[in-house]
């Protein structure tokens, strides 16, 4: 079986989705992933890993580990507990939003943003500016897969961005 | 400040939430959580740790990169791209469902449910059942917090139920 999954008009008509669950399964393809990912940003003094709900958790979380890093959510509108600052948006699906509590970061964390896929960027380009607003430098973005057909890369400015596999 | 936060009436009245996310963002205290739920298990060769939707993924994919396993997402209804096998259940909120691909384990997997709490045990008993549906063994249950007075435990039966945190 593939690692990646093409399913298509996932989750509406006329997307082509790249289902990572395949790899995420796989003992050695998993490990590998996380590894590759986490060592772009070894030695970097990483201290926070932000992951994006829900499966940006699913990669966010090991290499924040990997690294020695504390771990972040970045969740969807309503779902955190505690005071957040929060961050609209807008992507291929519709508009969106992003919170995060405000007392997660600070001035003088350095920060990687992970996911698992990075396709228009606009979902990575609110993280960055979010976490900026709480006063933490961002560092990079991470994620497993870019749809470089999408350009995400160039939403994100000069962000260093790491993907594993490119498509 | 204390890595486990009380948030009263989250997400509903009457609801003392125990919220992790200090915890998460603390270098040492994530890393020593994991290595905590994960040291249970090592030596059980654990071929897939199953995380539950969405906070149990931040803890159930660092416990599975720490164990050398494959990652499976227990996902609520119509967020898997593939052929899935659901399961219905109810809990104090009223009644849930859980789905995982059918081809994400099968007979012969050895396999660790891992979230961030353990309440009445629903949930937990519902994700045991929907694995064992497909044919793959359940070695235990870990988990960050156990609400004991919501006796989850008795609800798994005999299944070994690690948690690191107990209220």
């Amino acid at each position: 079986m593939s690692l990646i999954r093409d399913i298509p008009d996932f989750p509406s008509p006329g997307i082509m989705f790249k289902d990572i669950t395949p790899l995420l399964a796989d003992q050695q393809a998993f490990a590998t992933a996380i590894d590759h990912v986490a060592e772009r940003f070894v030695g970097s003094n990483v201290t926070h890993v932000v992951g994006i709900e829900a499966r940006g958790f699913i990669v966010a979380a090991p290499v924040a580990y990997r690294l020695g890093a504390g771990f972040v959510p970045l969740r969807k509108k309503g779902k955190l507990p505690s005071e957040v600052r929060g961050i609209d948006y807008t992507l291929e699906y519709g508009a969106e939003r992003l919170e995060v509590h405000i007392d997660a970061v600070s001035s003088g964390d350095r920060v990687v943003i992970v996911d698992d896929v990075l396709a228009t960027g606009g979902t990575a380009r609110a993280a960055c500016d979010v976490i900026r607003e709480l006063g933490a430098e961002v560092l990079g973005v991470g994620v497993i897969i870019e749809l470089e057909f999408l350009s995400g890369r160039r939403a994100l400015g000069d962000v260093d961005v790491f993907s594993l596999l490119k498509y």
